[in-house]
């Protein structure tokens, strides 16, 4: 068996490293509490930049490998100057990530090889909502509608079963779909 | 009054051409109906990539000027090999960003001048939810708290005025604090 050195990576998912992880977790609970971070800075007008370097998590401060930043701003029939995507935009580029990480981790611990996944989201908002315009509107989305196309070596059922978990543990699609507390603090000096 | 050319642009904002554009849509409120979109193509294990480019809105097709593309993956202490922001931290730069945007147009609309503005978001969040190891633990973040540091030409007072109307017509704080529908639909060929 020529592939048995390698048997525990699938879909590029370590599954070895993936279980002994949760086994990890299960001994030590508090190893799971983390905190993730992003800075923003004001550029001008909607256009504005986001950091994301530092986080908590496994008891310990820590970085990623490298500062990711990322501009935003409204396009110009929005008053902005287009240089990156809306903030909204970003909620869905998160939402699909986060599905299709959790499909590929699925995939690999159910020993399904998957060979493509591809995804679409649309968002559908009324802006009478933000601009103040319309008290029954609310600002944010209305609905949110993902499509999925998933290949792999497995039948059409299994593989739909395997997304439909990846929505059960998704993060992102809770905090859309839920409710999540947020505070405000605001310094002036 | 030699200011009296760029009287209408405040912070980076066009005052005018944005009380123009309330007052078009307050005209035609369908114009204000918009939808966003972001596709994802998967990579391998949790490393995939979006891109944001489409976007419907007052009553046509629209593209963005430059087609926006981010990579999402998780880091090494999450079994994944950090290419890019988790899903989760996408969540929190859009937050910010959206909070931001507003702040600049709200402040301009009301006439005061920013100097600068800057925030953090942290996200709290118990991975022995997605990991499926607690079922009384939520997937997504069990709180958010955002500080904001904004100096301005406005006293104190003032400045957490605008900040607070940003978070009541911010479309971003809308979906996290509240509850967004999600239809997810699979295609397997």
């Amino acid at each position: 068996m020529t592939a048995t050195v390698n048997e525990s990576i699938r879909n590029g998912v370590d599954t070895a490293t993936l279980f002994a992880t949760l086994d990890a977790v299960k001994g030590a609970p508090e190893a799971a509490r983390f905190q993730f971070r992003a800075a923003n800075e004001w550029i001008s007008g909607t256009h504005n930049r986001g950091t994301i370097h530092r986080y908590f998590g496994v008891g310990e401060e820590r970085t990623h490998e490298h500062v990711f930043q990322f501009d935003a701003d409204h396009p110009a029939v929005l008053v902005g100057r287009d240089n990156g995507p809306t903030p909204v935009e970003f909620v869905l580029h998160a939402l699909a990530a986060c599905l299709t990480s959790g499909l590929a981790n699925i995939a690999a611990a159910r020993g399904v090889r998957l060979t493509s996944v591809t995804s679409t989201v649309v968002g559908d908002i009324d802006l009478n909502g933000v601009l103040g315009l319309n008290p029954k509107v609310r600002n944010g989305y209305e609905k949110i509608a993902v499509r999925f196309t998933v290949k792999g070596d497995a039948p059409a059922e299994k593989l739909r079963e395997i997304v439909e978990q990846s929505r059960n543990r998704s993060a992102v699609y809770d905090i859309i779909t839920n409710q999540v507390p947020i505070t405000i603090d605001v310094a002036t000096d």
